[in-house]
C-alpha cells in the first residue's frame, strides 16, 4: 500500500507523467524498449543489488565477475546485440554494477587504434572473451598530462621485439579497471624508443597473465590498488613491468608502424584520437552523471513527501518537511538541473552525431569546438551533478546518511567522474582556451563556431525587465546569460594581453589569469545550458501540460543560477540591485509552484524499486518500515566476537541485575 | 628520507613552526603534554589504525570496543584522569576511533538530568564499567523535533513503575550509537503519561540487555542498524519497546518528579538544558570538524607540493601542482579558514565560560546570544570545512579518491557533522530568529546582546578602499562584512514586516522568508569570524613571524569571503565594480604569497603520520612508495573465488599462449 502522503501527491500531477517519460525515453518505442530491458535484467536474481551495501570489497568484486558473466549468457537468451535497440539500457538496468567494462575498452582502442589486421586478430578473441583485456595508461605519477608517462617501450631489432619497462616506481601503471584480478591482456601506454630516440607514447597489447592458470607472466608485477572512495566491484590495478618482451606485431599500428628495421612511418590522421576523447565525455554523461543525479532527486524529494517533522501552523499536523522552504530551495533546483542538462545531452549528442558525419567525409573543421563544449559540459555537469547528489543526501538527515537511503554510494560514485576522464579544471581551461582564441577571432572580424559567434557582439545593455515577471520570459534571461559569458570571457582576455604588455612571459600571463579563464568557461557553459532549455521548450507539445511544467523548470534553472551567483549578474550594472529583487521574488514564487509537481515530476524519470535500491526512495513510500526491515538483515547484526573477548570480561564484576 | 621538493618547501618558512604551533595548542606547555600523550597512544599497538581502511564494519565496531576497554587499562597505567590536562588529548590521538563515547553521553545525561540519589546510584557504577550506557532520543520519524517523539512512558500507580512503549514504527528508537550491539542501559526520552494526560518528554534509565549473559531483557527488540557512510565503528541502534515496566526511580527527576500517588512536581530551572545543547555544540567543533580540515590541508597541501604535473613553462621540469593558481585558489582558502575557525572556537569557548560562569551564579542573560551564535557557527563551520574537506579530497585528483589518501573517509565522516547535533539549516533559523528579535529591538532603542549591537548601526556608507591594497586593511574589509550582515538582516526583517501586514499568516511569513533568513544568518557568523580573526591577529607578537603570516591568512579568509559572494556586497553598491576588481586583485596576489608558506602552514598543525594514517600526506613525502606498499596489504590482493568460479570457465577454450 502507498503511503497516503506520496499518493495525495501524485493526485494532483499538473501534466501526465507518462507522457514526460516517453518525452525523456525519446518516444514511446524507447521507453517500451528500455523496460522491457530493465524487467529483464532485474527479474534475475543474479544481477540483484539487495545486498550490496552489506558486501565487502571482495564480495563486490566477485558479484561483479558473476554478472558479467551471466550477462553474456543473458543476452544470448533474450538476442540482445550490441548492436541492438537494448543494448544501450543494459548498463543503466544494471546501475553499472558490473566487471569487464575495461574489456570494452580494451576492444574499442584495438578497433580505433589497430591496424586491419591486428583487429582481426584480436577482435574475434576478445568478442569470444578467449581473453580478458584492460586499458593501462595511467601511471602513479601521470594522468592528466599523457605526454609525461614514463612506462619505456625499447625497439630490439635483433629479436623484432619490443621490451617494456617501468623504469621507477611513480611510472606503475595504477588505476586500470579490470587488471588489478581480471585481466590476461592490457593495452599498455609507452614511450616509445627506437635505436635510442623517443618517439612519444604508443600503445601496446600485453598479455599479463596465464591462460592456462591466471598466473601472472613472465616480469609482470600486477595486483590490485586497494580500498577506494567506491567502485568496489571493479578492480583497479597496478602494473610492473620488467624487461617484458612482446612481438613487433603487438604496437597498435593504425597511425604509426615501426617497420623490421627500425624505422619509424607515421600514417593518417591523429585528429581521429581527439574525437574518441570527446565521445568518451559526452558518453559517460547519461549513465554516469545524469542518472545518478535523478535517482539522488527521486529518493529526495520522494522522502520530503512523506517525511513530517514540526509544525509550519501552530495546532496542525506536522508538516511534510517538502513544505518548508528552504528544503524546497534544496531540492527543487536540483530537480531542475536534472532536466536541463538532459536536453544538454541531447545538444551535445546531436552535436556529436554531426560532427561524426562530417568527420566521415574527411572534415575536421567541428573538432575545436566539439572539444571545447564537450571539455567544458563534462566538467560543468559532473560539478553540478556531484554537488546536486550532495545536496539531496544532507537534505535528507540522518536516514540520508544510511547507507540504506542509497544517496551515500550514489555520492561516493559521481565524485570520481569530477576526475576521471580529464580533471575538471583542467576541461575548463581547455575551454577557456578555445573562448579566448574565438574572442579574438571574432573581434577581428573571423569567422568563428556557432557556439561562439556571441562573442563578437559586445552589448554594454542593461536587462529591461520591468517587474519580477519579465524574469519568467527566456529571452530576458538568457541574454543575462550571455551578456556575463561575454563580459568573463573580455575582462580575462584583456588581463591576459596586459600582462603580457607589461612583460609578463606568456605563460605566466595564462598561469595568472587561471581563476578567471575557469569563471569564463562555467559561465558559457552555463549560457548555452539556459539557451539550449529554453530552445527546447519552446518546441514541446503543448499538449498534456508537458510545456507548461517544463517552462517552469526552465526558468528555475536559470534563475537558480543567477540566484546562486548574483555577482556575475550585478557586476557591471546589467542587472541592477532592483531587478535582482525581482529575479529572488520570482525565483522564490517558482519553488512553491514546482512544488506541487514535485512528486509527479521524479516519478517520471521512471526508475524501478531496484534500481533506485533506497529505503527512502521506493515508490510506495514505506519509509521506516522499509529502513526497519532491512537493517535487520545487516551482517552487524550477527553475533560479535567483541561481546565474549571484551565486554563480557570488562562486565564480569556486575551479576546481579541492578 | 624526505621528497627533496617537500623538504625545500621547509627551508623557506618565513616563521617560527615551532612558535605557531605552541600558539595552536595554547603554550608551550600544552604542545609538550598533547605529544606526551600522541607519543603513548600511537606507540600502542593496540590503538593501530594500520588497517582501519581493509576492515568491514564488524572488525572495526570490534576494534572500536578493544580499543575503549583497553584505554581503561592505559589510563591508569599513565596515571591520565578525567579531570587531568592529558585528557582532552586522547580522543584527538585516537582519531576518534574508539567505542563507548555515548556512554559518556549517558553519564552526563545522569549528571544533568538526575536526582542527587540517582546520580549516587549510576555515575558510580558507570565509572567503573560495571554497565555500559547509551542515550536514545532520536526515533526513525523524529530526530530534529523532539516535541513529536512518541515513544510513550505511562505511569502505574498500582505498581510504582513506568510502562514503556514504542507505538508504532516511527516511534523506533534509531541512531543511538554505543546502543546497537554494546549497551546494557539507555536514557530513554518519552511521552510521561499520567493518569491519561500527558506531561511531554521525560528522560528514563532503562535495562535493556542483561549482564549476566547479554541478552535482550523482556520486552526488548534492539539492533544495529547497519552501513552508513562512516561511523562503522559505532553500532548505532535501534530499541523497540513493548510493556517495559521501570521503576519509579528511574525517570531522571533533577527538574520534574512524579510522586507515588501520581502527582507531577516540577522543579528548577529547565534553562541549563539549552545551555547543554550549546556546550555540546561547542564541544564537537574542535576534534570533530576543525581537526578534520586540518589533515585535510595537511594532506592536499604536502601533496600538491611533491605532484608534479604538466608543464608551466615550456622546456623546463614539470611543475609542482601546489605552483598552479587554480590549484592554490583551492586549497589556501581551505588552510586560511582552518586557522580562521581555529580562532573563531576560542572566541566561542571563552564566551561558553564567561556564560557558564555567570550562570553558576543564577544569571541567564547570556542564554540566548550563546544559544544563537553556538548554533550559527556550528551551522556555518560544519558547513565550511566539509566543503572544504571535499575541495582538498578532489583537489588530490585520483589518488585522492582511494581510502589510502586517508581523505574520503575525513570526508564521509566530517558530513555527518552538518547533519547531527542539531540539523544546520534548522540551527541558521534559530540564529535569524535571535538576529530579526535582536534587529527590532535594537531599532526600538532597546538594549541588546555585545555581538549584534551593530545591527542598531545601519549605515548606507559605501566602502572607502581606493586602491587594492586598501584590501588588505582590516578595517576596511571587517566594515564591508557588517555592512552585508545589516543589509541582508533589515531586508529580511523589512519583507517579513511587509508579508504580515499585508495579511499573510505570521508562520506562512515566516516560512517564505526562511531562504533569505538563513543567508542573514550565514552573513552574521561570517562578519563575526573575520572581525576575530581580525582582532586576534592584532594582539599577536610580531616576533617569530607569526603576526605577519596569520595577517596574509586573514586577509585571505577574509577577501576569498568576497570573491565567493561579491553578489552580497555588490548588490547596494557598498562595494562598487572597480573595487571589486581591486578585491580580485588582492585576492590572487594573496594566493602567491600564502603559497610560499603552504607547507610550513599545515606542518604547524603537528599531525603524526599515524594521526594522518594517509598515503598522500606522510612527513617524508614519499607518495608513491607509500600507496604501492600499502595497496599490497590490501585484503583484494588475495586470492578471489572469482577465478575459479567464473573466470577459468569463461577463458577455458583458449589454452594456448596467444
Amino acid at each position: 500500500s502507498v503511503n497516503p502522503d506520496l499518493s495525495s501527491e501524485r493526485q494532483t500531477a499538473s501534466f501526465s507523467v507518462e507522457k514526460l517519460t516517453a518525452l525523456l525515453d525519446g518516444g514511446t518505442e524507447q521507453t517500451r524498449i528500455r523496460r522491457a530491458v530493465v524487467e529483464a535484467i532485474q527479474s534475475d536474481p543474479v544481477f540483484s543489488r539487495e545486498n550490496q551495501y552489506f558486501q565487502t570489497q571482495n564480495e563486490r568484486y566477485e558479484a561483479a565477475v558473476r554478472k558479467a558473466v551471466h550477462l553474456q549468457k543473458k543476452m544470448h537468451e533474450m538476442g540482445w546485440t550490441e548492436n541492438g535497440p537494448e543494448y544501450k539500457y543494459i548498463y543503466r538496468a544494471l546501475s553499472g554494477d558490473v566487471a569487464f567494462l575495461l574489456h570494452r575498452v580494451f576492444m574499442r582502442s584495438i578497433s580505433m587504434l589497430g591496424s586491419d589486421k591486428q583487429i582481426a586478430k584480436w577482435i574475434p578473441l576478445a568478442t569470444q572473451h578467449k581473453l580478458i583485456g584492460s586499458y593501462a595508461q595511467t601511471e602513479l605519477g601521470h594522468g592528466t598530462y599523457l605526454q609525461g608517462l614514463e612506462t619505456t617501450a625499447v625497439f630490439d631489432t635483433a629479436t623484432q621485439e619490443f621490451i617494456l619497462n617501468t623504469p621507477k616506481i611513480s611510472a606503475m601503471k595504477w588505476w586500470p579497471g579490470d587488471m588489478g584480478r581480471s585481466a590476461t591482456h592490457t593495452v599498455v601506454f609507452a614511450q616509445l624508443y627506437i635505436h635510442g630516440k623517443c618517439y612519444g607514447i604508443h600503445p601496446f597489447i600485453v598479455q599479463i597473465r596465464s591462460l592456462q592458470d591466471h598466473s601472472l607472466c613472465p616480469g609482470i608485477t600486477a595486483g590490485d590498488i586497494g580500498p577506494k572512495m567506491n567502485f568496489e566491484h571493479i578492480d583497479n590495478g597496478y602494473l610492473l613491468l620488467k624487461n617484458v618482451r612482446i612481438p613487433r606485431e603487438n604496437m597498435l599500428s593504425k597511425f604509426c608502424e615501426v617497420r623490421p628495421d627500425g624505422t619509424y612511418v607515421r600514417q593518417g590522421s591523429q585528429q581521429i584520437n581527439y574525437f574518441t576523447m570527446t565521445s568518451v565525455r559526452i558518453a559517460l554523461l547519461s549513465d554516469e552523471v545524469l542518472t545518478p543525479l535523478m535517482k539522488a532527486c527521486t529518493i529526495a524529494i520522494r522522502y520530503s513527501a512523506v517525511r513530517r517533522q514540526s509544525k509550519l501552523k501552530p495546532g496542525e499536523q506536522e508538516a511534510k518537511i517538502l513544505d518548508y522552504q528552504t528544503q524546497q530551495e534544496k531540492l527543487l533546483p536540483q530537480l531542475a538541473a536534472a532536466y536541463a542538462f538532459h536536453f544538454t545531452n541531447d545538444y551535445l549528442q546531436e552535436l556529436f552525431n554531426r560532427g561524426y558525419r562530417e568527420i566521415q567525409r574527411k572534415n575536421f573543421d567541428m573538432l575545436p569546438e566539439l572539444h571545447a563544449l564537450s571539455s567544458g559540459f563534462k566538467a560543468m555537469i559532473t560539478q553540478h551533478c556531484t554537488a546536486g547528489v550532495e545536496i539531496c543526501l544532507r537534505a535528507c538527515g540522518g536516514h540520508g546518511y544510511s547507507l540504506l537511503s542509497g544517496l551515500p554510494s550514489l555520492y561516493t560514485k559521481i565524485i570520481a567522474s569530477c576526475i576521471y576522464e580529464g580533471e575538471n579544471t583542467i576541461l575548463l581551461l581547455q575551454t577557456a582556451r578555445f573562448l579566448i582564441k574565438c574572442f579574438m577571432a571574432a573581434n577581428a572580424g573571423q569567422p568563428v563556431p556557432p557556439s561562439v559567434t556571441y562573442l563578437a557582439a559586445v552589448k554594454h545593455g542593461k536587462c529591461p525587465a520591468k517587474n519580477k515577471l519579465d524574469f519568467l520570459s527566456p529571452d530576458i534571461y538568457t541574454e543575462a546569460y550571455q551578456h556575463v559569458a561575454v563580459r568573463l570571457t573580455s575582462s580575462t582576455a584583456a588581463k591576459l594581453q596586459d600582462l603580457i604588455q607589461s612583460g609578463v612571459k606568456k605563460h605566466d600571463a595564462w598561469n595568472q589569469c587561471t581563476v578567471q579563464l575557469v569563471q569564463a568557461a562555467k559561465a558559457h557553459c552555463h549560457y548555452i545550458a539556459v539557451k539550449n532549455f529554453a530552445e527546447t521548450v519552446e518546441k514541446l507539445e503543448t499538449k498534456a501540460g508537458i510545456q507548461k511544467i517544463m517552462k517552469h523548470l526552465c526558468d528555475l534553472f536559470a534563475l537558480h543560477g543567477i540566484f546562486s551567483n548574483t555577482g556575475a549578474f550585478l557586476h557591471d550594472g546589467y542587472i541592477s540591485a532592483a531587478q535582482m529583487d525581482m529575479v529572488t521574488a520570482s525565483y522564490l514564487d517558482l519553488l512553491a509552484v514546482i512544488r506541487k509537481d514535485a512528486v509527479p515530476l521524479v516519478d517520471a524519470f521512471d526508475f524501478t524499486d531496484k534500481s533506485l535500491n533506497s529505503a527512502l526512495g521506493s515508490y510506495d513510500g514505506q519509509v521506516y518500515q522499509r529502513l526497519y526491515e532491512w537493517a535487520q538483515k545487516s551482517p552487524t547484526n550477527q553475533m560479535s566476537p567483541a561481546y565474549e573477548r571484551y565486554l563480557k570480561p570488562l562486565l564480569h564484576n556486575t551479576l546481579s541485575k541492578l
